[in-house]
């Protein structure tokens, strides 16, 4: 549908424009300070050399920015932290990138039970500025000490108690969004139910900066979770832990289900020494947060299934700390796998009874390929994070990598699942997007962006 | 944006075509049996005599409904179990209905936790085959007994338990949509977290049939409530009632916070002669499902907040069937006030804070224009009932009665609310939504809708 569109390149004048027209510091042109612009976490070696970074502080300073960006057909990549994991805000040749990071205001409304917030808030406080008056903001990505709201929305993010809880599409009420043309308009507010017209507001959320900025949301608070009961299993296999979430699944409702394979908790020892069994085949961590005796008793049931689908061990405590403590080794999952080499994270999912063939799948790529895969999951919502390591140095080793990465997504299209429950497409994926859509999905997406960014400057590259 | 388009006529010979490709007794073109399928509960005097009922039994037969729809610019109004409050599946002149209410298949996956249903189905089947496996199918809209799956999806239905639960689109995960040229898609699936491209699948969901055909849906399950704590208090004023619920918002959860004014408890008392207090000002109607002790402290809690705020009495009952007995006059009041002539239900909403303003305003409105206006609503959500009462075969009634419709979603605009919180725009409504989303939101909703529906054949004259 969407014909290749020429280059843009912005004169030396028209940034000259823009740079007149918005407060000082507000563009940065300096190549050494640009180039903390230029990649998210994905390190996209594609990430191209911006013109400008743009650093607005105003809803207003955005909508120059479109404007001019539009009159003059320059790309324009929104960036929150930097964050992503999918190169959703590499910066594009040529284009401008456009940070939120310095729009960080967050009001409390504890009447409306609501978060007023700005893009370039953290995550986390959010989450402390809601606390603070005895509120939750319960979206928790993995990242959240660091990573941005606005990226947050751009992702639809999902974390660790979303499998009880939701993604954060189900958390925003209201939108402020700056379309491709500079039009600033606002959907929804903080009103806990509107159906008047399309559900344009949710649209917005995970388009990955492809159709408009956001320049504020309103989120919805709740009541803080009850201290959890905590249980940490360890199983011989990692199919045997997969069949236990599939059992948990159909009776409980955790508010965390999360695994570790093999790998993961060598890893993890590795790192920390912690004196875990580096001969299970996996472990699952369960939490419940429905308070006092009922969090007991679902943490018990949830430990008796385990037990009855072959878990060698398992612990369980009340104590919210010592819960924390049996979490600190899904916790350091990451950082412990970081050490290994270089990472390609990957994010596919599959509905919950099919995660065993998943895990198993990925489990074959890794011994086939000779590529060391440690995986954790958000199990008890079918999302896992095989992480494929691999030295950058080494050139097999990259194809290798690559080779395991476009595997384990065609493996999770063919169990019927995604390539992504809450990372993004960003340019890293977007080879198999049309594989999971399939062409007339594909076909209308490209009308709907061609509807709402018609030249095509939002992002581009990212998704589509 | 979008421009008037010629006003299409099928001819004989087209329909013959049509009827032709369709399994004997799938098209109606008898003018009786048509009658039965012009209107939806808003009885919309501006409904047109449609050309033909067609009744698909299969996604196939929709898809060949709409091919040929497209082919001969006939304007097709989708219609579930025609429960509809706001005219939405009002039949157009000239046009086809295309009535979903054969295909009713539910199939219940245990394993992955989820109900795949046919658009026709009933909400209380749904949630019926649902609980057999011992799962909940949560959205309860009052009139979940007789409407349909797929028109609850085409207005993103509330109902009592979304204060705490959420509305439709929050357990929409999979949809199968044949769009306005026939093309047949599927949007997600039974994964629990997917960001794989653009959501289309939420703009789908509350589209009120301008977007495309919802022929299959898969829908989240959870587990089931714990029997409920109930409690019902009651005020000297609705406004004492409104700040009740402003106050229990900001620190509890209730599965169910509903309110009723003395209007309402007058009805129900001439319909049911429960007792129930007449010189009430208001009756507030709260349930916790925490289970146990946690919802008998909760719903104390609640009691306590409401005798603070000036209730006159309170009870409470931690028995599900004596808590269900407190329900009845909530349940009864659309029955009872149905009795006092004809009716225009509102369905305005706004931030819980201004939930006293909004029912003051009403109260105005009421006594202002001498129109009685009995008031329930989903007090937790912010989202009132006002319930317009008028007598038909009266002109200045009429007008009056219209007049009222129209000041009640002005003053909802007017604190920044919306004019419909869970029945939709439909035909009712139309008039009000740019005063709601202002014109670049409108603009903006034409640009989606001509992308979609660019012949703009699908419920023509719905919200648009």
């Amino acid at each position: 549908m969407t014909s290749a569109r020429p280059e843009p390149v912005p004169t030396l004048t028209s940034i000259q424009e823009l740079i007149a027209d918005l407060p000082e510091t507000t563009v940065i042109t300096d190549p050494d300070l640009m180039e903390g612009y230029r990649y998210d976490w994905a390190r996209d070696p594609g990430a191209g050399h911006p013109v400008a970074v743009v650093r607005p502080t105003t809803t207003e300073q955005v909508q120059i920015t479109m404007r001019w960006a539009h009159r003059n057909r320059v790309p324009v990549v929104p960036r929150g932290a930097g964050s992503g994991l999918s190169g959703g805000s590499s910066a594009v040749q040529n284009g401008i990138v456009l940070s939120l990071d310095r729009m960080r205001r967050i009001e409390i409304d504890t009447a409306s039970r609501v978060a007023v917030v700005e893009p370039g808030a953290l995550n986390a406080a959010v989450k402390a500025a809601a606390a603070l008056e005895g509120l939750w903001y319960p979206p928790d990505p993995s990242s959240f000490e660091m990573c941005s709201i606005g990226g947050n929305i751009a992702t639809n993010a999902g974390g660790l108690c979303c499998v009880k809880y939701g993604v954060t599409t189900d958390y925003v009420l209201g939108l402020d969004i700056v379309l491709s043309d500079g039009t600033a308009i606002t959907l929804g507010g903080n009103r806990l139910k509107d159906v008047a017209g399309l559900s344009l507001l949710k649209l917005f959320v995970g388009s990955e900066g492809t159709l408009g900025i956001v320049t504020r949301a309103i989120l919805r608070l709740i009541p803080p979770q009850a201290p959890p009961s905590t249980m940490v299993a360890l199983f011989g296999s990692i199919s045997a832990a997969a069949e236990a979430v599939v059992a948990i699944s159909r009776t409980a409702r955790p508010a965390m289900l999360e695994l570790m394979d093999s790998a993961s908790i060598n890893a993890v020892e590795d790192h920390l020494s912690m004196g875990l069994d580096r001969n299970a085949g996996a472990l699952l961590l369960a939490q419940s947060d429905l308070g006092g005796s009922l969090a007991s008793a679902e943490i018990a049931e949830i430990e008796r299934i385990c037990m009855a689908c072959g878990a060698t061990e398992a612990f369980r405590t009340d104590d919210p700390v010592e819960g924390e403590a049996f979490a600190i080794a899904r916790r350091a999952a990451f950082p412990a796998i970081e050490k290994r080499g270089s990472l390609m994270l990957e994010d596919v999912g599959v509905a919950v009874p099919r995660l065993p063939r998943l895990l198993a799948g990925i489990s074959e790529i890794s011994e086939r390929l000779g590529v060391e895969i440690p995986t954790v999951a958000h199990a008890g919502d079918g999302n896992t994070h095989p992480i494929v390591v691999f030295d950058a140095a080494d050139p097999d080793s990259c194809r290798l990598a690559r080779l395991a990465f476009d595997e384990i997504m065609t493996l999770a299209i063919s169990l019927d699942g995604t390539i992504t429950g809450e990372h993004g497409v960003g340019r890293l994926k977007k080879g198999h997007l049309p594989a999971q859509l399939g062409p007339d999905v594909m076909e209308l997406t490209h009308r709907i962006k061609d509807a709402l960014d018609p030249l095509g400057i939002l992002n581009p590259g990212a998704v589509l």
